[in-house]
Formats: structure tokens, C-alpha cells, sequence
């Protein structure tokens, strides 16, 4: 596909075995073997008559003698859109909305007690445009808008928290937007939502022409089946966003996100962030990118000097799930769409941090007292000077 | 050695090659190619003589207007002890610094301008045994003790800024100890020190048993070529002390560490820590991890219902620099001494700033705001319960 390789973890299969194998995916990943977890026949069947890949693993943690094993399933789904971005915006998001919907059915019947969309799932990234017209008429309402409608059925017909991010129109607020992530109980009922925090202002990634900064602060989601908090796209290089999910008792924090590859784009941090958010604060992450190139009408530059283009992306997938000790599995491609499902047994966070304490080590009261004077506007940074003899 | 791979860099190498190198180097690393730079024949044939690796890679920026470039060349150094842990405390230490010294001096004939030695260099990670005696004989003035002397003249001999982490024997404040970074001038002065902010509390690590966590804040020390900070060792696994280091100005933060690999150890977090704190505060990052394994005569236990053992160990080495971009080079060897060098254009760090915004998109008021509340005792986490309609 436009000679991008399929993933990482093809290139390593496909050129390791035996030792070198197992050593590799002992310093990479973590662990020697990746515990891929069975997938039912009929959703195989599904996976190859609708042409996406779907993939389990486990993350165990020890048998605990007061508290039983609290195992989720989650799932996250990568894809790329379906239509033309000339085509009307009701064909459009209803194409997605028509080849997603096969894929959260094979999460519910495969069983996925808490599923992530990527970020803005039901719509092409527009924002390298930085055109309004037509684009802002993607915007919904958060709590009742067919997008929430849509997901909400498919959510009580599966007992299935989906966390659904879309562009939010706030009518009660002078009609402004939002970049929000709506998240939907076993019930179909909209438990909050999570406005993103950190708005990039890179490359193609005009965002912050269309939306400002989230005034949610860091809402942790108690569901049925585990407190869950997402971190939305950029404020995966934020790690005070990421911490601060972990003080108000996140235990899985979804990553949705959607970001280029090429060789300025992200794709080797891809590995780094949320990985990095998951050891230091000892929960589960998950990272989710779209796929595809996304072709627009007007032509757009990219603030890099480069000609005038159409075409924004690659947008390389590569979803994976990270547990609380930084070991993660394979991810999933990075040109196909995707179901990635981790069955994770939450004891996992509170054994980590018992192990590491990094909680107890944080000196968090140091930090606050240090940062608090970072944001004086006559801050003098702590700078040591030789004397010289 | 030991049945130990010798590094991931060479079973990639071994295993891959063409497209498939390529790509795998372009998401790993960050770049498609590493950007070796040449080394002088008289430092191969030192490199050979006394059995350590050198190895040089570059790190450039774009060219500036305004400002020149400011090419500074770093080296960290990764070593084994040499003598048996039971031989007399005076005798061990002559012995490091007797192969040390060699190193050091090719890193002077090198030009390197700031080196990094590893955490505690000049003696055995012997905290895995809690024993008092003979060990804290190890520790010594950072302002005048021998192996400051010793790092003084060869720091002045070759103009080269050097970082010697050592056990500080606190004489002014009654005889406690720290671990402790001291940094030394191109005129072989000592311009300061830092004490470890962070103390580990995990497996053979029970450091806090002999030193408590560091009182001298975040400092970044203006040397000749450049602003730089040491975070040491389990302080990487601290978002906010690296963030400190960078709001005080810190260009390069170094890493000096002693980890160890294993099933259970912390190898595959290392190429995400020292990484992702570079991509996030924007500066250049150095971890720098002693190699081999440590025997000591008394048998001690790991906190893991494992039975009692002699040996501390392996400890992978793995050394590695990372721009702030994210892009890395390739590590020195898991198991062999080794100088590594790098090229660096600190204009880097501010271009990438200046791209990235993710200083301007911090939010810190929001956070100093937010981790103020947690630290209260009844501190309400932020959580959203559904209403069940």
C-alpha cells in the first residue's frame, strides 16, 4: 500500500526467529511471548469478509488472596474512512458509520467490556485545511447527537462502555466547538465526557484554528467495569495531563489519536509516550491511530515550505495496549483497519505499584512548590555558576 | 557472554538489511540512517588495546540566521568494576579508575567537551547486600575526596567539562551520605553538585537503606559549552524531576544509572524514559548504564521468594543519546565497556520548541492548580459516576 511497510512487528517476523527472536521481543515488548489470546472463528470470518485484522492478548498479574482477579477485555479500533471527501457529509459519516459498526459487533461478540474509537472516528482530519465551511457541520452534540445515538444502541446491545470521540458543538455555550471524547455506559447512557486538554499547533494539524483548550480538567469514568480516563491525541506528549488522569484514579487511560508518519511525523515516538505515561504512573494505556491518506478538494500547505497538496497522512495505526510495568503487545498495522483486544487484569496496577512505589517516591509536594514558582513571570531558573579560583 | 545478546542494535543489524533496515531504523530510531561520525585511529587502536567500544554519532540542526551553530560533543562512558568486591576498598577503586582513566583520556583526544561517567562509578552497585561495612568507605568529599582530584586533572589536561556520580560523604552534616553527581569545570573546578531526587525501593535496589533523597533542588550548570543537568538513575522514572531540570534551562539532562536486565528488570523501559523526557521538555538526553555482573561475598536475598545468591547482575549497559526530537542513536553494547559520543547542534533544542509548542501548550497554571489540590490529605479524586436514567 504506497510501499508503506505493514508494521514493525512484520519487518521483525519476518527476519527473526529462535533466539534472536526472543531476545528482541524481551527488550522490546517486555516479554519473550506475546500471550495472544484466542479469537472466535465467527469473528475471523467477519475480520476477512470486511477486510480488517483483529487480534487478542493478555496481560496477567498474580493470584491475590483478598482481592479476586478483576479481568476486562477492552478494545480499541483503528480505520480509515470510507468516502470521498467531496461526497456529502451525511454519505460520509454514514459510510463510517456502516463499516465500524461491523467491527464494534465483533468487539461485543467477542465479548469487549470497554471499547475506544479513535479520535474524531466519524470524520475525515479536516483540520489541515484550516477551511470552516464545510467542515464544522461534522460537529454534534455530545449527548444526543446520531452519533451518541448510534454508538448508545450498540452499547446496550453488547452491556459494552464505548468511549466515542467526535466533534462537539456546544449550543449551550454560543455554538462553539470542541474536540470531545463521549463516553457511554453498558447501558447506553452518556456517563460525561472529556474535552481534549492540549491543542497542537504542527505541521498539518491546524487545530487550534477550530477548537480551544478542554475546560473538563481530568475526569476519571467509573464504570462497571473499571475507572477509565482518556487522554486525547496530543496531550499524549503532556506528561501532567497523563498524571493527572492517574491521581483521580484512572486505571485504563485511552490514547485517541490521529498523527502522521513520513519522516518528520511521530511514528517513532509512537512507542515512547504512552508507554512511558503507563510506567511512571503504573496503569494501563491505550494508544489508537487512524490509517489512510485523506485527500482534500483545496489544496493546503504544511507550514514546511513544501509545494501546495491534497493529501494529508499517512496516518500509520500501529494501536497497541500497554500495561502498568511498560510491557506491551504488538501492534496492530499500519495501513488496515483494526480490532486490537487486551484482556487485562486490573489487579496488575496496584501489584506494579506496590513493586516500584513510584507513587510514594514522587515528592510531589516538592514539585508543586518548585512549579508554582516556575509560573512567576520573574522566574529565575535554579542556574549554578563556576567560580573560578 | 553469559549467553547475553551482545546488544538489540546487533540483532537487528544481523537480521535485517535493505527496505527492511531502512524502515525499522526510520521507526525505532527516528532516522533512516545513523549519522556515524568518524572516529581517530589512535582512539581504535585504544579502543582495541584496553577491550572497550567507541562510537561516534551527529546530531545537527538547521542552519540559523541569527544565531551560529553551537556544536558541543558529549561522551558517556559505560563500564564494569574490575577487582573482586572483597578486595580491599583503596585497591578496588585504583583499579576503576586505573581502565577509567583510559577511557577518559581517549574521550580527551577526542574532543569531546562534557562527559558523563555512569552512577557511582568508582565502585560496586554493593547496595543489594544492606550491609554497612566495608562499603560506605567507598563514599568521599564531592568537593575534594580522591576521585574528584583524580576527575580534576583530567578534566583540566583535556578543557573537558566531566560528571562524576560518586557517594558523597557529607561531613558537614554529620557524616550522612548522598548519591551524588559532582560536575567539574574545563578548568577543573567543581562548579557544583546534585544529590539524587529520587531512591529506589525495589529488588536488590535498597538504596534508601544508605541514603535519603537528595535537598538540592533541580540545578542546571553553566558550563563553558553549554546548560546542563543530571537526573541519576531512578529519578528517570520521574516525569517532573526531568521537567525541572528543563525549566531551569537545562540543554543536555545525563542519565547516570546502574540497571539491570532480566525477566524482571527494567531493560525494556530503557530506550522509553530517557526518550520520552527529551520529546517533552525539548533538550537532549544522555542514559548512561554500567555493564556486567557483581558478585559479593555475603549472600543476599531480592524480595522475590527467590533463594539467596552472591551476584548483582547483569547489569545491560545499553548507553544512549537522544535529541529533542526523539530521535536517538544506536546504544553501546549490553555487556562490554564502551565510550559513546556525540556530535551535538544544541540550536536544536529551541527549533524544536519552536515547532513543537509543547512548552506554550503545557497548561502549567492548570496543573500547579490541579497537583496542589491532590496533595491535600482529602484530596476528592475527579470522577464521573453514571446517572441511571
Amino acid at each position: 500500500m504506497d510501499g508503506e511497510a505493514n508494521s514493525l512487528e512484520t519487518i521483525i517476523n519476518n527476519n527473526l526467529n529462535g533466539y534472536d527472536l526472543e531476545q528482541y521481543n524481551r527488550i522490546y515488548y517486555g516479554r519473550r511471548n506475546h500471550l495472544e489470546v484466542p479469537i472466535k472463528e465467527s469473528s475471523k470470518d467477519k475480520s476477512e469478509e470486511f477486510d480488517f485484522d483483529i487480534i487478542a492478548y493478555s496481560f496477567p498479574a498474580k493470584i491475590e488472596q483478598i482481592r479476586p482477579a478483576r479481568i476486562v477485555k477492552i478494545g480499541v479500533i483503528q480505520h480509515s474512512i470510507v468516502l470521498p471527501t467531496d461526497q456529502p457529509i451525511s454519505l460520509q459519516k454514514a459510510a463510517i458509520f456502516e463499516k465500524v459498526k461491523v467491527i464494534i459487533e465483533t468487539a461485543g461478540e467477542e465479548g469487549v467490556n470497554i471499547l475506544c474509537l479513535q479520535e474524531l472516528w466519524n470524520m475525515p482530519m479536516f483540520v489541515a485545511t484550516r477551511e470552516k465551511h464545510p467542515w464544522c457541520e461534522f460537529a454534534e452534540s455530545a449527548e444526543n447527537g446520531p452519533t451518541t445515538r448510534f454508538i448508545s444502541e450498540l452499547a446496550a446491545k453488547y452491556s459494552m462502555v464505548i468511549v466515542s470521540p467526535i466533534l462537539e458543538r456546544d449550543e449551550n455555550h454560543s455554538d462553539i466547538l470542541w474536540n470531545t471524547a463521549v463516553v457511554i455506559s453498558d447501558n447506553g447512557n452518556v456517563i460525561g465526557k472529556h474535552r481534549k486538554n492540549h491543542v497542537p499547533r504542527v505541521g498539518d494539524f491546524n487545530e487550534s484554528t477550530y477548537y480551544m483548550e478542554g475546560n473538563t480538567g481530568h475526569p476519571v469514568f467509573a464504570t462497571r467495569y473499571g475507572k477509565i480516563a482518556v487522554n486525547i491525541c496530543f496531550g499524549r506528549h503532556h506528561v501532567l495531563n497523563w498524571m493527572m488522569f492517574g491521581h483521580n484514579g484512572a486505571e485504563i487511560v485511552f490514547n485517541p489519536s490521529a498523527t502522521v508518519g513520513g519522516d518528520t511525523g511521530s511514528e517513532y515516538m509512537w512507542n515512547i509516550e504512552a508507554r512511558n505515561a503507563a510506567i511512571t504512573n503504573c496503569y494501563f494505556t491505550a494508544a489508537i491511530n487512524r490509517v489512510g491518506n485523506e485527500r482534500f478538494k483545496s489544496e493546503f500547505t504544511s507550514g514546511d515550505g513544501m509545494p501546495a497538496h491534497h493529501s494529508f497522512g499517512p496516518f500509520y495505526g500501529s494501536s497497541y495496549i500497554c500495561a502498568p510495568d511498560g510491557v506491551r503487545c504488538p501492534g496492530l498495522s499500519r495501513t488496515r483497519d483494526g480490532l486490537l483486544i487486551g484482556v487485562l487484569d486490573l489487579n496488575l496496577n496496584r501489584q506494579v505499584r506496590d513493586r516500584t512505589c513510584y507513587q510514594m517516591t514522587q515528592r510531589l509536594d516538592l514539585y508543586v512548590n518548585s512549579l508554582s514558582k516556575v509560573l512567576d513571570i520573574d522566574y529565575k531558573p535554579q542556574v549554578v555558576y563556576e567560580k573560578r579560583k
